[in-house]
């Protein structure tokens, strides 16, 4: 077996075996295989397509690349991973909700890169929460308690990572096959038996249309079937922000007002569709749901079963036993509660500016791609790995779509630390709102 | 302008401009663009193709990216090119014959690479001959005695040096565009006004199907058009080797008794067709043919014109002339004529080894790439640039397609330095045969 043959047959279509797929994966971990042939297949990938068999073996090849995280002795843990969007705070939300409800939630969050910052990020803007555990202590954090946030402290999948830096000096980040085994190699590797997908659609996510988010959740589902992980996907929009905040200590600030009942309907909607998935999932070790079953459209009718999910969501949201959960999570891992309990300690941007809508009439769209730019800019999120985040910036929307709007009055409040990033933000804003 | 969009759009199937084309031959011949970049632009190439506007920008930035040879104190020099074939002396038979007609002939070739030799390789199996002559006494050469045959001294077309390694390391050798782009910058960068192509097909050849080689030449045609070279194609078949004999100095041997007027058919029709061709462009310095006229198929029917130059090439070889101008050109670059005028003299290979038929019958098919793939065993060829050749090695065919063979009748002769290469060579040889 070489490269050169490997690189040959994926040019002509034809199928890469198991051994075949293996081989690169390790021999490019290892540096064996240099960058260049790497790319020439990953073209070749993007351009030929992959059939499903060879995705399951490549997220599976990168899976085990590196140190598989073993979460066995908490039994039956269930994941949860959004593709990715613009003001999305649900993790944060859920995490404490499924906790209360006695499911352990072990969950190993990324950074963010690009728009805004990641789950990891977010928690971080509560002071003194602490995020880099050793896996030791994260299990123990969820015996003990139920429920552990960390970020990704070991080495997962160091193959996708490779991969992935290589996709993007290429321009292959937006091939269906590779963005599917890059994710689910990292689930596989994070050591949870189940796994809910939030899988987004529209300008602020990866996949821009409906259809394109389908065919990503299909492949993630049929990786899922083959690697023995029972995996749901939850088809949502992106097309606006989710809730009214975006920036790292303004989502938290909004997922607090949220588990103490201050709910955007966008938001609740996202929380209560993943939430009840996974708490299907929880419900025994053993695979609960159909085919069909795993794949929830955004025109879902839920089932009796999934009602009364979604009833007890809201139950420990009203009894406050969620937002209890997230304080003793937050306390169990150093983090300041008092923050929580006042949130108007929360360290604000130096610089807080209205925009000011020039047009009278109905908001017919909110660029969900547009606000995540322009939040980044404003110093909320990282464009390369190695950048700080401004933990206080970002972008609170006053007006969404369906708002009324009065020329003059304020669509949304720019938060910067950076004074030379406001007057580009004003423009975008405005830009980003269809009124009329 | 960066690598990344042309990656993208090449990517995307939209047609790259010239800048961007040249951008990345500038960039890359400079080592600014990484060959993982390169490879992943190639690989698109591969499988997207290019229009014959972007192939034209590719060979032209490849061309220039290095020195190009100043012929135009000759006048209309007319070069010729084979794409490939086993057993293919044309060049070293040509080049005499031309010259003898009064036409300057000032070739640079290159050395082999695979199967056999290239023509410098093989006229360098003359001893004494000088193949390593700077540019100055290349054109002297050529304005003294009307002709020289040197190896390419200067660095013509870097960028298609670089290129064609990093081809080579990710399988994409097999393009038509990335070919004809190779083959005609370094045409384009050699100097010559007009260019006549040997364009091959068969198992000996790159091409293995007359339709590629027509594909191919159309390419190169259209490059020629779009650069101002007038270029004629002439399709020829390499499903058996040309000749009897295969490797370097049996190849020159061949060639010598040629140029005396033993003349094996087929190499006999190919120099006339490609000789024909050469006479026809040099007959003047403006454009001579119709867009019809520069691709010479198979059962192509001579013009009045075409049978009066096949007549001038077979009366100077009968008059003695064009192997006269072959003893001059050897003379000239410090030959030993004395190989010329006794045949007998040449080295000879170690160990000359009859194989015998095992059958009786006619011979239907005798495998060109088999035999060329052989000689490179016996120690004709190179299979990496550094490799040294035995010029002593090669083949010699006593039987080909129409032969009338009896079992124990000798097929063909082995010739080689290295003893352990018999035995394999002896079962293949057999194989390459189809007889029945």
């Amino acid at each position: 077996m070489n490269i050169k043959e490997i690189i040959n047959k994926k040019k002509n279509k034809i199928e890469l075996s198991e051994e075949e797929i293996q081989y690169f994966i390790t021999n490019y971990t290892k540096g064996n295989i240099p960058d260049y042939q790497a790319a020439a297949l990953l073209m070749a990938i993007f351009l030929n397509g992959m059939t499903q068999k060879e995705i399951a073996y490549l997220t599976i090849a990168m899976a085990n690349s590196g140190k598989k995280l073993d979460l066995s002795e908490l039994g039956n843990v269930v994941d949860k991973h959004s593709t990715g969007g613009v003001g999305d705070k649900v993790t944060l939300i859920l995490i404490p909700i499924i906790a209360s409800l006695g499911i352990p939630v072990a969950k190993m969050s990324g950074r963010g890169l690009g728009y805004t910052g990641g789950t990891a990020d977010k928690i971080e803007a509560i002071p003194g929460y602490q995020t880099m555990l050793s896996e030791e202590q994260f299990i123990q954090n969820v015996k003990k308690i139920g429920v552990s946030l960390i970020t990704q402290t070991l080495d997962l999948a160091p193959a996708d990572k490779k991969i992935y830096a290589l996709r993007d000096a290429i321009s292959c980040t937006d091939s269906i096959p590779l963005i599917a085994s890059s994710i689910m190699s990292k689930k596989i590797a994070s050591g949870a038996n189940k796994i809910v997908l939030d899988v987004t659609y529209g300008s602020g996510a990866f996949m821009k249309t409906k259809q394109e988010a389908i065919q990503l959740a299909k492949e993630m589902q049929a990786i899922g079937e083959m690697a023995g992980k029972e995996t749901v996907s939850v088809i949502t929009s992106m097309e606006q922000p989710l809730g009214y905040s975006v920036g790292n200590t303004l989502e938290v600030i909004e997922a607090i007002e949220f588990l103490q009942g201050k709910m955007q309907e966008d938001v609740k909607q996202v929380v209560l569709e993943v939430g009840a998935q996974m708490l299907k999932l929880a419900s025994q070790k053993e695979w609960v749901t159909t085919k069909e079953e795993r794949m929830i459209m955004p025109n879902h009718v839920d089932t009796v079963q999934e009602q009364e999910y979604k009833k007890q969501i809201l139950e420990n949201i009203k009894n406050g036993k969620a937002f209890a959960k997230f304080k003793e999570l937050v306390y169990n891992q150093q983090g300041d509660i008092s923050y929580l309990e006042n949130i108007n300690q929360f360290p604000k941007a130096k610089y807080i500016i209205p925009v000011y809508s020039q047009a009278t009439g109905t908001v017919h769209a909110l660029d969900a791609g547009m606000i995540g730019k322009i939040s980044c800019e404003l110093g909320a999120g990282r464009m390369n790995q190695e950048d700080s985040i401004d933990l206080t910036a970002g972008i609170i929307l006053h007006k969404k779509v369906g708002s009324q709007v009065q020329q003059g009055e304020i669509l949304a409040y720019i938060h910067t630390e950076k004074q030379n990033t406001i007057e580009k933000a004003t423009k975008d804003i405005t830009q980003a709102y269809q009124i009329y």
